[in-house]
């Protein structure tokens, strides 16, 4: 079997990581190239390639030079979020198929320039939104899809994760957060909860995103962080930082679906992506694990839910989603509970194939674009903002690729 | 001891509920009138009085009878969410210390009329939101109070709750929800979260809530299942309803923290308020009852969380609020897991010992506008709207009263 060439932008820790747990692992993929603005990565990076693979890919700071090899016929985009766009524009304009790792937008006109771009070229491309492929996410996919939730009007999630240390760490703080944190307020990373949401909701295959409204709290755990302990970037002591501690959008699609989004980094918290779906027959709740179902409960069952806490895992039989299905039986793996293993093989097996990929240059467009609109939401105090359509009315008849 | 003479307004389940569980049961008070627009509800409730306190109240149907009788000095206000300001305001420019039942307002311009006939009047008013008195509230409060959460930047709640029998039920609906839900679309029962959210944010007391922005999702949890069942009315078939099954509202406050409210209340679903407080050192969530303080856990645990679920419980002991802990010890009484004697007697002694109530107009004025304006916001589809300040800029000195 002839493998994919395969060039990899970007090896900070995500980069590396998808090396090492995923990517070098796969048969049908082979690393050509590595590309990062950091010298000493891009030594690692190739070393680690030698010692897993048996060879040593090429390597470069200029991530033109990288996309416009011979050797390189995909591209992998995991760098800072800044450069997500242009890297990818570049990418297509060369005829190289483009995975790119997730974030948020930082224009509405970057994100129609990518949607331009992919259709003047029709370079094959696929958003890296690892969460569709999560256990739950599919399993109530799956459930929506067999209407066990009755008709959802309301699917809610988050990105909830204590990620102090990562925005503030080191004297010579690599992290592109740290910019983003100190310059933006926004919900700058909406994807992990809204791409499975958008998937349940048929954003762009039957449905869309009308308007959405923001609100960001205060900004105070950053500051209380960097001041209060004996955190190792001294220079932070002092900084003020933009970024809301807690940001609430809300998205009102044209099915008339309502979609909530929180991001929740920069407080001391347990881990959580909150997503929730909502029907008219039943709901599943991340919070405590839960499925319910109507007709199913008592009344007082339904009052002290307690003793239900976790019952998600007595529909996994029956509703656990083909994909995971075959996945346990095959044997799990790669990082993230298989969730990364799971993305990158539909984008390489898409390509090889020659099949569409699932989760589009459209469906990109639209999650990134959360993220531009809420930041002029949340300035404007909240206003009320339209969501483009990135598909120009073809949401109408586009039907959706299985993931 | 003098009694209390008590007039109860609104006889219907909740009004039924208080006196028999609650108020015919205090030995402070004396029931001497009961009214509602149903005869026999009248007649039920004196019936209720004669045999469990020894003497019949007086009943009428006309609230202004009541009011003006010489052997009512205080009135409690338990019916159709429409007359509750209209009553109360009637009430308090008679004299009569009103004790009002939650529910949302109508319009801006009631809950001003709230306030300035308190102002003008001076009558003692207290709004009963159970809510402020729930042990897991008050536990927060004091823990807020204590400084364990850091400062605190977010909070949520909601009020989610299974009504689609109630809203529905009966060949004769004597029900104002149901009116409600077939005409607007709001949050229309936005103060058992806010309430003792806005104790822990101070609003009116230090702080106030500045702007919203409310969406709700389509309505077809009730179309469903008046459609779906053999449900009792079935005059209901076909009807449709105004109001989204989801809402949510975003708050903004004067000190930067931000409120999300949740309205679920026709759809399948457990019983839940899902209070939430988000600090910089610590939170606490109701959906699976935890407390995670900041520095206590390692970076696995916080990632999966599942093993501390329910562990609130074990705060208790050092942060029970001091009202429960005395209420713990005479012995806990009343609805709602005691909630509602507390807020009642919390009432009654504020009258009996002419002290200031902990609950004020100012309270009720702000939590109740809440409805009034996400009905706007929602219509205008998400637009940012001013809230007023009701106290028209005391809320800067105002000293908080103790609950």
């Amino acid at each position: 079997m002839e493998k994919l060439n395969v060039g990899v932008i970007g090896l900070g820790c995500r980069g590396q990581w998808l090396m090492r747990d995923v990517i070098l692992l796969m048969s049908n993929v082979k690393v050509t190239a590595v590309c990062d603005v950091y010298d000493d990565r891009n030594e690692e990076a190739a070393a680690m390639t030698e010692e897993k693979c048996g060879h040593r890919p090429a390597t470069t700071t200029d991530y033109k030079e990288l996309i416009h090899r011979d050797d390189v016929d995909a591209v992998i985009i995991v760098c800072a979020w800044e450069w997500h766009v242009p890297i990818a524009i570049e990418a297509m304009k060369a005829g190289k198929a483009v995975g790119l790792e997730v974030g948020g937008g930082y224009s509405v006109k970057q994100c129609w320039d990518l949607v331009d771009t992919y259709e003047a070229t029709g370079t094959p491309f696929m958003f890296l939104e690892n969460c569709c492929y999560g256990r739950r996410e599919l399993m109530c996919l799956n459930m929506a899809e067999q209407g066990v939730f009755g008709e959802v009007v309301h699917c809610r999630g988050a990105y909830m994760h204590d990620l102090r240390e990562e925005v503030t760490k080191g004297e010579e703080n690599r992290h592109y957060r740290l910019r983003n944190y100190t310059k933006r307020n926004t919900e700058n990373y909406p994807t992990h909860e809204l791409g499975p949401i958008a998937k349940i909701l048929k954003i762009n295959n039957g449905n869309r995103m009308l308007t959405l409204s923001a609100m960001a709290s205060k900004a105070a755990g950053l500051e209380h962080y960097v001041n209060d302990r004996d955190v190792e970037n001294k220079k932070l002591k002092g900084v003020r930082f933009n970024q809301g501690d807690v940001v609430n959008t809300m998205i009102k699609c044209a099915n008339g679906e309502t979609i909530m989004l929180t991001l929740n980094t920069t407080l001391p918290r347990f881990y959580s992506r909150d997503f929730t779906v909502c029907g008219t027959k039943g709901m599943y709740e991340e919070e405590n694990d839960t499925v319910f179902l109507d007709k199913k409960y008592t009344m007082m069952e339904e009052m002290f839910f307690k003793d239900f806490w976790g019952n998600a895992k007595d529909y996994e039989e029956e509703y656990d989603h083909p994909i995971w299905k075959k996945f346990l039986e095959d044997g799990v793996q790669g990082g993230h509970g298989g969730m990364d293993w799971l993305v990158l093989d539909a984008f390489f097996k898409s390509i090889i194939e020659k099949r569409a990929c699932p989760i589009d240059v459209y469906d990109a467009a639209a999650w990134m674009v959360i993220s531009a609109l809420a930041e002029e939401s949340i300035a404007l105090g909240g206003q009320a903002l339209p969501i483009p359509d990135f598909t120009n009315g073809m949401w109408m008849l586009r039907e959706q690729i299985e993931l």
